[in-house]
């Protein structure tokens, strides 16, 4: 009789990330990646992202089929039509989905079977800093609330541990909690 | 003979918008806005973020109609599906979507027709951070680069002061450059 061994937990392949991360310590330099967004206008508060191709392990993806399209808007309070979420929307979004995401790989390396991840988040923002109206106020959130709940097949104290893991972990989190250099460069023709 | 006076530029309603600020100025207490993002984990690499609600002028926002969906996702490199783009790209699309409006919105209040905002975003990142294998680079992109393309009815110097002068307003430019402080809660049941 042979026993199947279940190598995907949480939805995700463990031999396949083990796989991954010994490749990593074996040869660092393929830990380098580049992922890319182009942005369009289309009129007053509306931009549409379209996002494909990236770089990972040593070469330029060919695995990816769709192209992703993502909208941006504002609302009308914000002289927009509510053509997509905002912009500092996406951001709380972006932060949302690598925190799950991270507590997701997180949990299955360590054998725990989730049941549920939600989250709510908040960002509170002095508008007149954005619009221009005032130098006091900064532009973007003076804070940002994130609440989880998380469940699953292990005890409160382990579950807190891998949230706790994630959050050292995620990409987005240290980018919005510490901050990227951003280098911005400009043709007009 | 009457003469319209045009009051949208750049799709943006600029009697709306210098009505705003005045607004702003005299009452900067309704400055005060929270935006919001609620996010399930859907398996593996998936999530969506559901948006709607905000606070803004004073009260919960009462004119969006729609409730806005945004899935994330990772490519087989990084162990998902392709079910949305990942986090870190999401990111890029909160940036280049609130410098773009930024710029559109600049643009329009010294009265420059825009006639085409485009932009390309990338974010370096050495993977072994996110994935635990080694803790000396950081989770996040090392680096952002940012190159717009902007056309317009004005000479290059003004288009590239109102770049210049988007990049010292957008709410995602300074949260992505500055970071901002995160306050995360957790329960498990």
């Amino acid at each position: 009789m042979t026993i199947a061994t279940p190598t995907t937990r949480n939805g995700v392949d463990t031999e396949q990330m083990y796989a991954t991360l010994d490749l990593l310590k074996a040869q660092p330099e393929l830990g380098q990646a580049q992922f890319r967004v182009t942005n369009r206008w289309l009129g007053g508060a509306h931009n549409r992202s379209t996002i494909k191709g990236f770089f990972a392990a040593g070469g330029e993806d060919t695995t990816r089929d769709a192209t992703f399209e993502v909208d941006a808007g504002e609302p009308a309070i914000l002289l927009g039509t509510d053509t997509g979420p905002n912009p500092a929307e996406h951001l709380l979004h972006a932060l949302a989905a690598c925190l799950t995401t991270s507590i997701v790989y997180i949990a299955a390396a360590r054998k725990v079977e989730l049941t549920s991840v939600e989250s709510t988040l908040t960002g509170d923002m002095d508008l007149r800093g954005a619009l221009g109206v005032d130098d006091e106020p900064r532009n973007g959130f003076g804070r940002i609330g994130v609440s989880f709940r998380v469940t699953g097949d292990a005890p409160e104290a382990k579950l807190r541990e891998v949230v706790e893991r994630a959050r050292q972990r995620s990409a987005v989190y240290d980018m919005v909690t510490n901050g990227v250099p951003v280098a911005l460069e400009v043709t007009t023709s």
